[in-house]
Parts: structure tokens; sequence; C-alpha cells
């Protein structure tokens, strides 16, 4: 250990977190590259992509690591090639890209060629404080926001000196760089939605009611939230949904989309949820020239049967999109105006927890209590 | 029959074409409705299509019947609704539609919801001269171009007085609306390619010779065609590829398009092929963020399995494609500049044969030596 070395709490994942394998631990964060930064986090959004990357780290290089990729907070130290941001300034955090290959290149930096590497695998970032000699790994998305103080890939910043006005602010814009843009940019940059559209979202949380608020944003005719849980439906009509269907109440969800829009199905549809029963549902009942997009995880083995012919004459397209397909420093500038204008009221889906009180904001997010819990540090 | 039935000669398929089903009869002509035409046929493309249909009539209403969809000829009466074309006005002749669904309301009638049923089964368009009283289904397409006289659906029309500059042009440009803008329309009007693109086109009949031409009208940096005949894929270099692979000669189609593109793959991938195997690989060679397009025709059970996590992470965007998405009264105009400008030599592509020996310009086509046959009445 060198003099740089400073210590921080962060939540270390060790084994599953339904078996007490994550805690809060003291570690020592290492010395920042030159195009890192050290970050202050003052908040971070829980994802499910947390969860499930902790608990399966084996496909990611193994335990014990750090999780965290919607955070925020203040830049404490800068890499001497780091131009993104400023001793002082606060910062919004997003997924990490090389900004070199040709799908960078091509403007699509969520899709990087390196993007597993750099934000899933990530890299050796924190000490262990005791004597053991094996590192915790970090740089979940560039970032490892289970941390109150976490090396940062610069990549992953961006600047909000002049996007945030309070660091209450700063504090509910940090899941912006993940899910909300995932849900919000589908919708609107990838499926490019219009008022004629005829949209479906399939699961409702924090990705998905931001794929319904944005669906508002764009005056989509049709918009038709579907789910199990009926708190979150009911905030989906709040939040602009003209439809909502629950699918413990529906027999045939196919059915059930078709009689919502004169029989055709829908024009674009979103899923959220990972399941290959929803899937299947949902292309079923996308319309003819529709767009389907997955967008939820499904298990690393799930594979989807398409009948060629049929799919090919209905002039279907099935996409695949992450994080919206969206250039942070470009989005979520766009994304806070909205919520300026109070077009996009974020604040409605989360709800804060003591970052020790991890664990009651997993459980919150998983009984579908709370749609997005973020964590104070 | 009434006064009003004229005579005509028409190919009247009532088998397996390569077991002398397919034959010229004479035949009489049902009267016209309000919004049809009775045209006098100059020419018809021969397509793979009219060959797939005719012998497996099984799934469109059965035989006899008359095939032939890639017409053009002279109106000889039009019915009382009819506003696209006069008496002796030539017409190119495409796809019809219904005109009326949401579908082709929203400018994509070639995936008209009535699609299979207007232009894949028909109506009873001719009558058997024999005293038997069964009709023969026509309207293939709305038009059954392989007939001298035919009824043709009035939205199956472009009127091509402004178009030609002579018959021989009305007889080259037959094709111009089905394989010729599938193809062309594919790339040009679907992917909406671009000079940065790399693309891959597997099949190089008709279709993909039309996709190749556009691909270097759109100015796409790598152009790759991929056929098992060697005569296919050099026109292909003629007309614009800047590479071709023989599938003969590869064993890893994959790993040799990775090889030509940098290893990205391509950005745009076009399968004329309907082949399985050659779907697959190409979905696989296709490039993160990629669109793979699927336009040749598989056995009505193939099935495509998509892994889904491996998809949604790379981006990609699995695409059906009928006629090139293409409004043929303002795409057909497009593809006879691009023609006279010398960047559309759809001449190189065709081969005439006299209506009477269209079994030779069949076999020519399966062969591979012909890419595009046209009968002429």
């Amino acid at each position: 250990m060198t003099s740089e070395q400073l210590s921080t709490r962060a939540i270390v994942v060790r084994g599953l977190h339904n078996e007490g394998g994550w805690a809060m631990e003291d570690v020592k964060v290492r010395t920042i590259q030159d195009n890192e930064l050290l970050v202050r986090m003052v908040a971070s959004g829980i994802c499910h992509t947390d969860i499930v990357f902790g608990d399966n780290a084996q496909d990611i290089g193994g335990w014990p690591r750090v999780m965290g990729h919607e955070g925020s907070g203040y830049v404490e130290k800068v890499g001497s090639k780091v131009t993104v941001a400023q001793v002082g300034d606060p910062v919004l955090l997003s997924y990490a890209a090389c900004l070199k290959c040709q799908i960078c290149e091509s403007g699509h930096p969520s899709h990087c060629t390196s993007a597993g590497l750099i934000n899933f695998v990530g890299n050796k970032a924190f000490h262990e404080s005791s004597s053991s000699d094996a590192n915790i790994q970090g740089s979940f998305f560039g970032q490892s926001s289970f941390a109150n103080l976490s090396v940062v890939n610069e990549t992953s910043v961006v600047n909000a000196k002049h996007l945030i006005k309070s660091e209450e602010e700063l504090k509910m814009f940090s899941p912006l760089g993940c899910g909300i843009q995932t849900g919000s940019g589908t919708i609107y940059n990838v499926a490019g939605a219009k008022p004629e559209d005829t949209v479906a979202i399939m699961g409702l949380g924090g990705v998905g009611l931001s794929g319904i608020m944005a669906t508002k944003i764009c005056g989509c005719k049709t918009i038709i939230g579907i789910d199990r849980v009926q708190s979150r439906l009911d905030l989906a009509k709040e939040l602009g949904a003209t439809h909502v269907i629950n699918t413990s109440d529906v027999p045939d969800l196919v059915k059930a989309v078709q009689d919502l829009t004169e029989g055709y199905g829908t024009s674009i549809t979103m899923d959220t949820t990972g399941l290959l029963a929803l899937i299947k549902a949902g292309l079923e009942f996308t319309r003819i020239k529709g767009q389907y997009i997955q967008v939820g995880t499904t298990p690393p083995d799930a594979k989807l049967e398409i009948e060629v012919f049929k799919f090919m004459v209905a002039g279907k397209r099935f996409i695949g999109a992450v994080e919206g397909d969206v250039i942070p420093s470009e989005y979520l500038p766009k994304m806070i105006q909205w919520y300026r204008d109070g077009k996009f009221p974020v604040n409605r889906l989360i709800e804060y927890f003591k970052a020790e009180d991890f664990m009651k904001g997993i459980k919150a997010m998983e009984s579908g209590g709370t749609i997005k819990p973020i964590i104070l540090w």
C-alpha cells in the first residue's frame, strides 16, 4: 500500500445477497490512473443488474467485488489526462466505453465491442484492509458506486456542474445514467416513437416506467403498461399509460393487447422483464411492421424461436438495445430539461435509503414496493 | 359466359412445373370490375415465387391457376372507378394492396394486412375454354401476368406513360415492380445504406444483384456478394461488389466475412436465399448494431433460434421485409432514373424468352445461367 491509498466504506460482495454475502466494509481505494477520477459518491441507484451480476459474479471474474452503476457525487481527484471534470465538480455517472472501436466511433458507445470487459469484468479498484493480498474487483460500469469513494473511468462521467441546481438534485438524478436512460432512451432514441404509435411496455420497474414517461413525451396515442404488481400499474397510469394490463388477470396477453389496438397489436413493444414467455407473447402481439425491442436481461441460455417466413412477411423488427443506445453526455441534459419542464417526474420513481440500509433498499425493490431505491452515502 | 369475355393465351398451372403441370392454354378472361383494368401484357419477368407458389398452390387455394407478377403491358379496358390509367397507357405492374388498413395508411402497403389474400390467394380471373365449369384462379399479385390478356387490380398498376421511352423499355422494366425493387429497395429503403456501411448480400439472383447495384448507388465502402455460382459472383463484381465469397470454397462463412470487415462483420446483411444455414451464419456475422434483413422465402416451417441475451447486448436488428417496403408508384421512377443515369444497369440481369418457351426461361433461371428471364407475349 502506498501513502495515496484512502480508506472508504463499500458494499463488498462475497456471496449471495440473500445469504448475507453483501456487507458494508472498510476498504482502501487504489491510486487513480491517468484516465480515471476519484469520486466521493453522494448517492447510487440500485438496479436488478447489480443483484444479478453480484450474485453471479463467476461469469465476470468472481468475488470479492463492489457493484453499483448509478452513482453521483463530487470529484476528489483527477488523473493527469482527464478533461471531463475538475476537482470539486458534481458528476453523474453512466456506463463506460472504449470510445475507439468502430461501434463507439459510429455513435453507439453503449454497444462498445469491449462493453462486457469494461463494464462487467471491470478492474481491480479496491484493496482489502485486512492482511489478505486479494484485491477487491471494482470499476463495475466504470464506477462501482456502492462505495463512498471510488475510482471512476473518465468515460463514465457526465459533468453536472451546469446541469444541477442543488445536491438534492445530484442525489435524485443518480439513476439517470442507467435505468432511466435505458427505459426512456429505448422509446425516444431506439424506437423513435411518434404520436401515431401504439406502445406496449412489459415490466414496470424503473426502466419500464421511464419508458412510459418517454412515450407520453413522444405523444404516443396508445400506451399500454403490463405488469403483475397493481401498484406499479397504478403508477404507470399516473405517469402516462392510457391502458394497463395486469398479467395476473388476463388468460391471453396477446389477445388483451390486440383488443386495445383495434386488433393490430402494438407498433412498438419494449420488454424489460427478460421472461421468455412474455418475450414470445410480445413479439406475437407486435403489429405488422412493428418494432419489438429487447431491453430486459434474460438468463444467458434463453433462446427465442422465430418463425422466419411469418416474421418476414409481417415485416417485424426484433431489436436488441442496451442503455437506450444513448450517449449520456448528450442525453442526460435532455432528461433533466424534461424534468424541469414537468414532463419527466423521476421523483415519482425513487425512494432514498441510507447506504448502510442497502439491504432494505434491495428488498423494497424486489417486493415491488419501491421502484428505484437510491442509497445515500 | 357473356359476350364481353375475351380469349387469351395463358400459362395455366395444373400440376408441378417439372412434371409438365404448367402449359400454355387458350382461356377466357372474365369481365373486369369497377376497380380493375384489362391489360394486354407485353412482358413478364419470371421469379422463384411463381414457381414456389405455383407448385405449392394447395396453400393458396389450389389449381388451376395463372401465376406471373412482374408484368408490363398496355391498358385495354378500365373499370368505372379506375383513375390510375386510361385505355392505351403503358403500365408497369407490381403487388396489390388494400390501401385501407392501418399498415397501408402508414405507408407500408407491401405489408398490407390483407397482402396474403390479395396477392397470393387472388381471385377468379379466368374461365376455362372447355366445357368444365371450374374457374381458373388469377389475380396473382393482382395481375397474373403469365397471360397475354389479364384482369389487373388497380393498386398493382404504375402508369408508365411518362416513364418509358419505348416498348423495348416497357419489356425490360417489367421486373422492376417485384424482384428488382425488392433487392434494391431493401438496401436503399429498408436498410437506408450509407457510405460507411459494410454490406453482405447472400444469394445473387435478380433480388441479390439488384441489392448489389443499390449498395453501389449508396456508396457503401464494402460490398460482399455471396453465392455458390461463379458466374453470378463475377457479375456481382462487375455490378459493384468489392468482394465476393463462393460458399463452395469457404469452410467458415462467418470467419470469411469477418476477415473482410476488420473482424467486425457487416453493418447490413441481406439474405435472399431463405436457407436456414445461411440465415444463421448471416445473423452471426452481422456486426454489433448491424441490421440483418430477411428477404428470401424460407420453407413455411423454418424456425430460427436466437440467443436473446447475446443478441440484445450486441444491439442487433433482425428485420423482415417484403418488396423492399417500397411504394411502387414512387420507387419505380427512381429506379428508372438510376438506369438512365447509368447507375442501375438492369439490362445486365435480363434475358428474353418467347412466352411459349417459358419452360426454357424457368430452367435457365434454375440452372443459374440466367438471372432474370422475361417472357414476351
